[in-house]
């Protein structure tokens, strides 16, 4: 894990050949492949890589020029190629739950989520303490129906000058507008408090509480603009039964949404996430 | 397990001493309490309860009486009393999907579900030598958009001549008419290939495919005249990911279905499933 | 859930009549019964019970001392009260894996968890500022071949003058000596990063590498004098495949593990756990 | 699914461009991959693969010829090729437990476990009636403490006979012998009713019960000569309590038997499934 690697991630049109002129760029080069995937989507017709690299036997931008000419162009490719020496740059929005926010913190810190933690976000000015004492900077900025425009428009250039790659959605109780959902989109990831697509929009418990159902979960997807309809990264569930009050479905709950939050931030991460239409392939 | 006993379901409205009452009459007469189960509901301000109670100490009409006489009038609570030597007489319907039909009779000739088989009703011809030669009545009632005023009459005079305690729709690819469900309301165990409410209707695993979730899932739940939306018994799920097709989900939902569809029916059998509005108390 | 309880653990030989005399008890004195669970184990031949009852109808002396009286002593039953107003006192032992320490803290502030914190003591200096930010003593008790009576005793006294009711051991990575078991027996909660009886002992995760399986667990149990065999409270799992790393396992494996000592030490604040032998009766 | 095609599994020690030759070959001839899956295994330091290609570029034979010369000899390569319209022979061995029999033909049946049922061996007559309802072979071989060495060599001359692919135990409960493991080595897939390693032997239930485990499992393995160590294809679990008798495991454990025993069964007829040392590799 620690040595150094190139990830790739690609899709192109499918046809016969394509692994074989992938894979033998990198043999020519002598570039060690240390994981691969393929994937052939049905749907789309898209054919569909990630593959690590190990990083020993060309420099980045000479990769990328080589892999442009010689494979990517012929292939009708669109890819991207990561450096695992360069940490992707998260920013956390938040509002007054504060569960997922440390358990991000706690993962970050324990070094179990690879990345930078350049600055939480909230409209309530409650964990400024907690944040600042970990030396990451805290932006409060409030948000009511007159400044909406505003705070977006400020909070679209924060993230922008921290050259922000991933935004996190820790329970930030906000709808963003379509402006900023548009503006980074594939980087903004949500946590929603239920198995989607059941129990879409507020108070998902609530509706999950008079439904009856028996099992409650948790979605973790990229934001669009159609509220909580966004490709879908990760999701998981836990039992309940009918002695579940919504208080304690709530407290339940906040484990799988924690956990699936990481597991999804953690795909997006490693570039393991790409998406196809409105759905995600997570090469795990 | 193989000694008889009774099993008493009961709700009333919630109030001191309801528990001391009920358990208190069992003790007066030496009924040894096997096992017991109380739930307040908020919602309904209900107290449900379940306790199975040793059959030596009484005959099932003594009581009868005795326990409306002492105990129910008093506390004006509704209440059922089973005697675990009588088997609940169980119908199944089904269409073309063999998986569930095959793993109930399975069960059944386990003797892993506690019930008599009465009849299968299907409105297709294929599972007739497979049913009878169980030793189980098949009756075939085609349905089509002119005979299905007729057909459900039949089914019904069927059912009730069968004198069915339970009929279970094993993937029955008809909706029910109204009169129908009416007639046999909490009576009638569905199966449904999804994990709802996410992906009512037809083709739920086609939806699933394209809504692009994680895990997929089956719901079991008493029939009522709004499709796919009686009270919930059971729910599970699977794990699915980007490269499993419709037809795959499909066939991994299988298990799920069959699992789930057992273990909703088994816990009919057994008296433990109280209806509290549109939701269920399973006493397990 | 915020009107104060009393919640009633007991156990005592099985008969005829103990709920009638339990719950007529309650009864006669007004008491509201919240929730209540019954349960005869069929090995020991014990009736175990545990009830919250409202307490608005009696003062918890006076309580202690009739229901000694009326019920206790005829049923030859041993049994404790506790008081919702009264929270459960806390200390962690830590070595120098951080994920459950945080995690308890996270789940503290939050307010998920019902205890008072009153202390952390590690092997290890490292957690020394992280805990005194979050106001919570920190006791720094270095374990060597040498010095290991001395410091379990420091540690006893420690515990002992903080009057504490449940001790944690967050992945604490010493051995606890016999002396040390038998003084706070059915107090001492670890969480074993196995699903149990699998991989005792250390290094669990390579072990479960070297077998192959496709599942690993995590475990909260009891602490007794045997390592790793206490009474289990809470277990858990999640998938694997032959693609993850012994390093990968450990950091999946973090999500289990904290989850499942926070639901095993919840399942002892709320006065859930019972001990039958080396088993435990969890009423959830 | 219906469309034919080869599948190609092969293992070989690790090294730069193995991917490029393999698929490099396929391109050269037009065969176009349908799904692949690489892995490289750090303890082994072999590499292991399994790719789908459509039968249509070239008969059978003259691809085995081909990539024996042109890519495996090169590559040191050991390798297998199957083509997906010869369906693989299984024979099923039973006692007296009927789950899993009346599971795998409930399966067959439906055509969701591509095979040919070739026959089932019991020693116990109880199912010879149902076998040949389903005109599928049965034949009785009773096995006592003095016949054993005739019986497996009946036995493993019958399995010869029917050209049998993989033998499938479905809860066989005696003890296959030394000689007939080595015979049919890779080719023998157990159930065992509990989650390995936990739990080895006679009456694990019975085991799990004392050991008061929260959780139980099954697990579906290859049968080598040491009992219940073979190479673990697939394991799952469900929850139990306290509550929980013996009986009542058992009987929800056969759930988990049925489905585990499946899915690994699937895994070995899909050749999804290569073993490294005592661990598998299975490529879903």
């Amino acid at each position: 894990m620690s040595e150094r690697f190139y990830t790739l991630n690609a899709s192109c049109p499918d046809q016969v050949g394509i692994i074989a002129k992938v894979t033998g760029f990198f043999a020519k080069y002598n570039g060690w492949i240390l994981s691969s995937h393929f994937f052939a989507d049905e749907t789309s017709q898209g054919y569909f890589m990630r593959l690590e690299v190990r990083a020993d036997f060309m420099d980045f931008q000479s990769l990328k020029i080589l892999f442009e000419k010689e494979v990517a162009q012929d292939l009708k490719m669109r890819w991207q190629l990561f450096d695992s020496s360069i940490l992707k740059r998260v920013a956390i929005l938040v509002s007054k739950q504060e569960h997922c926010l440390f358990d991000l913190f706690s993962r970050w810190r324990a070094k179990d989520l690879n990345m930078e933690m350049v600055c939480v976000i909230s409209n309530h000015p409650d964990f400024k303490e907690f944040v600042e004492w970990h030396k990451v900077d805290f932006h409060y900025i409030p948000i009511n129906e007159n400044n909406k425009r505003e705070a977006y428009f400020k909070m679209a250039n924060l993230i922008q000058n921290y050259q922000t790659d991933a935004l996190v959605l820790a329970r930030y109780m906000q709808i963003l507008n379509k402006e900023f959902c548009a503006q980074f989109q594939g980087k903004i990831i949500n946590i929603h408090h239920s198995f989607l697509p059941s129990f879409i929009g507020a108070k998902p418990y609530h509706q999950a509480y008079q439904s009856g159902v028996k099992l409650i979960g948790a979605t973790c997807h990229y934001v669009t603009e159609e509220l909580d309809k966004g490709p879908i990264i990760e999701q998981d569930i836990i039992r309940i039964d009918h002695s579940h009050s919504v208080e304690e479905m709530i407290l339940r709950g906040k484990d799988i949404e924690k956990n699936v939050l990481a597991r999804g931030l953690n795909y997006h991460l490693e570039n393991r996430v790409l998406i196809a239409n409105n759905k995600t392939i997570v090469f795990k």
